[in-house]
């Protein structure tokens, strides 16, 4: 149905260099979330390898800054770097059970287990054993992208967090929320009932150069479009400032959004 | 974000079994297409292979009914399947060039290259090659789609074609479209301006036994809503039946869309 042929004068070219020494920390600690950014980077043009150079944000609900959120998330730059993001479910709290105490836990458990022989650079098998780890009571949406020096990046996600690769401008691999209903997505559990590794999709996407990659809990995606997150990863050459930016769009949609529902 | 803690009780189910035997044909001529479902279906449980399940279904445009179209596609039941759409780029009409020779040479091309040793079962090398051979003028948006008998599909897009995974009555798994500008999608062209194997997408995705693939070219996914799709598959548990009730809500779509530009 497309009708116009390509022609080169009329490229548009959105590319976005964002060559960074690697700030990743394999130990790190979960300690806030809902945006992270990276920007595969070809380190050593002989061997074509690629690695995450990354920035972080978060900005809690309004009603959740106390606790400092409900989110968790982690970056380490094992082989050519893992992220990972969970997100606490708030309807714990109604069961006066702290909803983030099972995502920060679960987060915890994934950065030790990045390396573990039997997860073998599985971003599944990380879920299962990081889930199996954790003793808290709650549940949480995870998402996990394991990239190998190769720039191929696995990515498994159980529930509602989200990750986009952006590329000259555009989006080229989005991942699809998994829910049961309006507002419950599949979730990891400390009960029976939840979902597990199973219930992951898997995928995987060839990165290049270049490549911004774009991850973070439902709260960054209900919140700002696609297209909001193009623009704003094009006004900026930096990671860590593209991803602040990201995080006020998210808090000025999120306003309007609750003076909508008001 | 997510505020429903996910409890058995409200479980809703959408699994569809459709295990149906391969009814897809290697070395095929491409001559229809707009849509194909498939489904996956574990045919030998001791070893968890996998393979396609074939629906086809084609409505041209109703300005190009008299030429067939200008999409192609082929199927091919070389390991777990190889499926892939092309579409012809309609501008070339204006140089009195017939829009669907390039894409229907490219289905050709790539059909009798699928089990070439240097293709290593790797769709974009399927692509490559298939371009490489395509002695036609005009152009094409392509998308090839592998099925390896372990579960993983390997995906490799260039321009608006679009393939859809669907798992208990949700989407899991989508490719996104490039273009360079509205409707002027990338594409894989006889002339040195167009786009090459180089600027495919390139992703993978875990199947399982009972998820339903829908891929097509941006003629369906430009007219039917994915929830369309989505209700269209619960509605039928067959592929072949599913694929025409789709292609059936396409043309409709497709009217309303005629009238609404009227």
């Amino acid at each position: 149905m497309a009708n116009s042929i390509y022609r080169a004068s009329m490229l548009q070219s959105y590319s976005q260099l964002l060559f960074q020494p690697c700030l990743s920390n394999k130990h790190c600690v979960p300690k806030k979330t809902n945006l992270l950014c990276f920007a595969s980077s070809q380190l050593n043009p002989a061997r074509s390898e690629v690695s995450f150079c990354t920035g972080t944000h978060l900005i809690p609900h309004p009603n959740k800054v106390e606790r400092g959120g409900e989110d968790a998330f982690f970056v380490s730059n094992f082989k050519g770097g893992v992220i990972a993001v969970a997100d606490g479910v708030s309807g714990w709290a109604e069961q006066n059970v702290d909803p983030s105490l099972f995502s920060k836990e679960l987060m915890a458990n994934a950065s030790s287990l990045v390396g573990d022989l039997e997860v073998n650079y599985d971003p599944q098998i990380l879920i299962r054993k990081a889930h199996a780890a954790t003793g808290s009571k709650g549940s949480a949406t995870a998402i996990v992208a394991m990239l190998e020096r190769n720039g191929t990046m696995k990515v498994a996600s159980v529930g509602d967090c989200g990750l986009r690769v952006i590329r000259k401008g555009q989006i080229i691999f989005s991942t699809t929320p998994q829910e049961h209903y309006f507002d419950c997505p599949y979730q990891l559990s400390s009960e029976l009932v939840g979902q597990t590794y199973l219930d992951a999709v898997v995928s995987s996407v060839e990165l290049v150069e270049g490549d911004t990659i774009v991850m973070g809990s439902d709260g960054l995606f209900d919140n700002v479009f696609d297209g909001e997150i193009v623009s704003t990863l094009a006004a900026y050459s930096d990671v860590v400032e593209a991803g602040f930016r990201c995080s006020f769009l998210e808090e000025i949609s999120g306003d309007e959004a609750n003076r909508w529902k008001a």
